[in-house]
């Protein structure tokens, strides 16, 4: 398996993480999505979505969308949980991280670090909004010490992937003591470098 | 099962059509999204995120988040396709449909018929991106009956669910001639009114 991806992209390295953490083996290809290699025609080729990550698998078949690939690749492990109905909360938490998280939180670091730009010229819905996620987050971690269930899921992963860069977008994270338990909880169990 | 819901949405007739689909017994509850009923106290303890549609089981427990909740209530049926990597492509589309297709399709649409906007005021990233994604699924649907598979799965249940609606956006679909085929092929298949 190949997962083509850029390692600036949190939607890439959420496929890194599942793939290490059940130790299925791959190949990482990088993809610079700020020179526009997603946009390439050998690219489109592969993934007419133009996004990464785009995984290729050794038979020739191609997946996109991290969500669904991290949802494949863990498909009968722990990462998803045997309840259907914790599973179905895992698959809402990863609804909402690409609809009311992702769209803010990463955006807003994409523009800041990547692009350059300062803050000022952003619209501020993606502060708001941000800090929204973020709050709805900071409630559920209060009371539980993962997303979905009381184990590490695919819905801790998805989030972690951008929360614990919230920093890079601007997002001040010291009033949010249960998501930084558990960006903690969650690096450890991933065996990931803590991030700052 | 009590939904709750908003018929103008999109979002939560998806669940409705699912239940319709497979039989399953429930109970709707009109909630009003623009006169703000789902910022009420009452609303907010059902579902913090404060999003129709909301499913509330006879047990109490309560599921969010539209295709979460359809990928739970279809589970081990044919909406799901059997074979993984299928179910996988299926979930790609619904991550999609969330990321790169209501955000702007839905949107207008809400703008445009519910908010009284004018097509002048609103930003124009709506119209081009929502064209985009139509151009996305007019590429599959040329080669393909349904979005993912060879059978009506989820996936399109979810992206019927404001592509049937794209007009009241003001997008033309005149030239989309495989999503119209497809539109009057799915809403066949689920038993609705053909919307125009």
């Amino acid at each position: 398996m190949k997962i083509y991806g850029d390692r600036i992209s949190g939607n890439c390295l959420k496929v890194k993480w599942v793939c290490d953490h059940l130790a299925l083996p791959y190949g990482w290809i990088d993809v610079d999505v700020v020179k526009g290699e997603t946009r390439t025609a050998d690219f489109l080729a592969l993934n007419p979505w133009g996004q990464v990550p785009t995984v290729v698998f050794d038979d020739g078949r191609s997946l996109a969308q991290s969500n669904a690939i991290i949802r494949y690749l863990a498909r009968d492990s722990a990462l998803i949980p045997a309840d259907a109905f914790t599973a179905a909360q895992m698959d809402a938490w990863l609804f909402w991280e690409q609809y009311s998280h992702e769209p803010y939180i990463a955006v807003r670091r994409f523009h800041l670090t990547y692009l350059g730009k300062s803050v000022d010229t952003l619209d501020p819905k993606l502060e708001t909004r941000g800090y929204a996620a973020l709050d709805v987050m900071e409630r559920r971690l209060a009371d539980a010490r993962y997303l979905a269930g009381d184990a590490l899921s695919l819905a801790d992963i998805a989030l972690l992937a951008y929360t614990r860069l919230a920093h890079e977008g601007a997002f001040d994270l010291s009033r949010y003591g249960a998501i930084r338990r558990w960006i903690g909880d969650a690096e450890a169990e991933l065996g990931l470098d803590p991030v700052r």
